[in-house]
């Protein structure tokens, strides 16, 4: 049945033969080699299904501006000096941390709202740091912290509709740039990131703390140890109920995050699931993402949510909300393997990332952290995930957790970079994986409109996916 | 963004837009209507989705040969008359329970095996009941015993190719018929079922056991009674390390189930996850599934198995496995709901059937069960599934467990298929049912080779899915 395009397909309409038929045969033929579908396909040097989903990412991509930015190492100096956008709640828990890691500066700080920008400041001054210059007052204050030549990297921590803006100009200023998730919402957007950060050589980096997770570490390092065997598939989501954070007054500046729900249907969110599941797949690393088909479930979560608690005139009784409250996706690498990807805010539901990780010798699930590993595991029972302690990641056995938030990994995701600044290495995390892991949020988009018709991923690496480098998973300086 | 088609995807070529224009604004203008994709596009009167997937089911829908048997009831008769074809593995565990349920009485047996027909006979008459008639010594001595006229419901437990075959037997000589999984492995033969029981008015039945687990049956009863809102997405697996037993000599007569794993790259066994999850949302009473879109991952547990467990030179050395390890789908419903499909028996892999429900009020998970529903649950803590044991379903409070396998599933099952044939009530499980529960197998497999495109399924009830009326979810005979 895999040799030949599958019987029952053979007979649909010639007008369908016609606008499948020569994919559906190479196809066909590129999965009968090795039976292995997509995998077979990529070995066999061919993973275009565009006769299948209908076009190719080819017609996105636009050209190259400057050389790759893969491997390439960030000048070494004595401190790093820190220019922050943004000191809302992200903002403003984040800057403890920044005042916290040693050899770090914080020059220059940036807001809207002038309240948060002296606060921000005195906290900054009590720490032992000289005052920060501040900027205010208006929605492009940010663009002179850019043009500063006492700032070394900026962190981009405002609503999401601001992360590519700042970026941009962060870079065009010469600066190297991380971003509070998500870094961009379009693919024009990222291929635009990823074009400048070729042509300024500045780094930009979508700063990913769930891929500085304790488990989610250990998990990489032993997936990198082969414990593991052949992987072959992962679950990744971000599954958080956000209804009270989305509908207070106050929470979000002006309520732009609840604005996301009646713009788009799709995965809003997908990097905190996606990170580290492709960090544990060597995503640009050796392995890359081909496709991604998704399917959002109805939207009723936020309207269900109003009705309850939102009095009858308010204005937020005007909003449509259109994002289903569930997408799921699955995705697909070079190599055949499968990633599930799931996006949920809207609805009740305990916290969960998932991070499900399997592969040939067995399988890791998180909430709650279990464990199947042959040959120490047998006879379908869970094992327990503190018996592989001993591979925890060097930033958990020597650095961390250290303060501040989220079990400790915020504080280990700024540490590794102005620890890679001051010494003058490569990014854990560059500007092909921010455009890789954020890419679901355009391409699920499209996918649901399309009724789940697979989009091809862009290679936002021109082909230097191929290359083994470290990211995430990288070796203890000497 | 929701209001026109996706601004990216406008950019594509014109003939991309010209295979799939009309079908993208049509499709586009529904999901604006009401913002929720398919689910829009169903309200709107449209869930074609054909100009995406490239085809309508509609190419491969027979004319019927009959009415719908949808609700149709046994006739009543004091007595269930049972012929038995296959006394393997699966059928031998199987007699028991039917010589266990009262009024059943089982008047035939077949197997190609002597010995297990004799084996079974003795059973039958230490049991207090009449030998019974008895064929083997040919593929084809079914054929007799499907011809007799003192059995009424024909019990299938054969290797997979030849459910149909006999099932279709059993109903062309007149019998009631229920199979073992999988029913059928084609669209072509899912129609064929589907026709041959309109015509004959013979009922036929995917005997799909973990419709009546205990939690299965629970969850549904607390779906129906509203506990979990409106229902938005599930959860349905077959994970199960078959290994050993699928590269046994002796398990698998003729070692036919690793077979198939040389065969077909897809979802091989699709009715114990989908069957439970398509009960709780009422597929074929009120909604359908509509569309599926699956991958697999490369295909390496069984040559990796072989490679430590079989000796050089053994025949199975030139077996080449097709069959992905892990075959994941998306299945998309009139609705709108989202089903994530699973099937892997190839890995090491605790035994899971995941069974997820979540609707807007909350969900439930299983493996371990873990349940979380508002008001009564807050602050991200699973709670209790014990907690709701009150909506336990009547036969597993005035019934069940009973005597035998998986945890008394399997008794019930018979139990309530003789309860409906003495009684002449419709029975929970029709050929509908079947038919949707199963095109899985074959619409995943055309899925894969063409790199996830979304495959329609065929609408076996021909519209009837629309009438609400009770399936496994059934009162208590008064």
């Amino acid at each position: 049945m895999v040799d030949e395009p599958h019987p029952e397909l053979s007979r649909l309409s010639r007008r369908t033969a016609l606008r499948t038929g020569a994919g559906a045969v190479a196809a066909g033929a590129g999965m009968a080699a090795l039976g292995t579908g997509p995998a077979a396909a990529a070995e066999s040097g061919s993973s275009d299904f565009s006769g299948f989903s209908g076009f190719s990412a080819d017609e996105w991509s636009p050209k190259p501006r400057g050389k790759t930015m893969m491997g390439v190492p960030f000048e070494p100096r004595a401190t790093v000096r820190v220019g922050i956008i943004g000191l809302g709640n992200r903002g403003a828990s984040m800057l403890p941390l920044f005042l916290a890691v040693p050899e770090v500066r914080v020059t220059a700080i940036c807001d809207i709202n002038a309240d948060f920008v002296a606060k921000a400041s005195a906290a900054i001054t009590k720490a032992g740091q000289p005052a920060p210059a501040t900027f205010t007052g208006s929605d492009h204050a940010f663009e002179k912290l850019c043009r500063r030549d006492d700032v070394d990297f900026v962190y981009v921590a405002t609503p999401w509709e601001w992360h590519t803006t700042m970026s941009l100009a962060a870079m065009r200023g010469g600066k190297h740039v991380g971003s509070e998730c998500p870094i961009a919402t379009t693919v024009a957007d990222l291929w635009e990131l990823v074009n400048t950060s070729e042509q300024t050589r500045r780094h930009c980096i979508q700063l990913e703390n769930c891929c500085y997770g304790q488990n989610e570490l250990r998990v990489l390092r032993m997936a990198h140890e082969g414990l593991f065997g052949e992987l072959l598939h992962g679950s990744g989501a971000y599954l958080h109920d956000l209804r009270e954070l989305l509908f207070s007054d106050t929470y979000y500046q002006g309520q732009w995050r609840r604005g996301w729900h009646t713009k788009v249907n799709g995965d809003l969110y997908p990097t905190h699931g996606l990170g580290p599941v492709a960090s544990y797949m060597d995503i640009n690393r050796g392995d890359r993402l081909v496709r991604i088909s998704s399917m959002s479930t109805p939207a009723l979560g936020l309207a269900d949510y109003r009705a309850k608690h939102v009095p009858a005139g308010d204005p937020k009784w005007r909003e449509r909300y259109v994002d289903g409250d569930v997408t799921m996706s699955l995705l697909q690498t070079e190599r055949g393997r499968v990633i599930h990807l799931v996006h949920g805010v809207s609805n009740p539901h305990p916290y969960s990332r998932l991070n499900h990780l399997a592969g040939t010798n067995g399988v890791f699930e998180d909430y709650p952290a279990r464990i199947y590993l042959e040959p120490k595991h047998s006879g379908d029972r869970w094992g327990s995930f503190a018996d592989f302690a001993g591979y925890d990641h060097w930033l958990w056995k020597d650095v961390g957790p250290g303060p501040g938030g989220h079990g400790g990994m915020d504080y280990l995701m700024v540490y590794r970079l102005a620890q890679t600044m001051r010494l003058g290495l490569a990014p854990d995390i560059d500007v092909y994986d921010s455009a890789a892991w954020n890419a679901p949020f355009a391409l699920s988009a499209m996918s649901v409109q399309r009724g789940g018709t697979p989009i091809p991923f862009p290679d936002f690496t021109r082909g230097a996916w191929k290359t083994p480098h470290p990211g995430t998973d990288s070796p203890k300086p000497g």
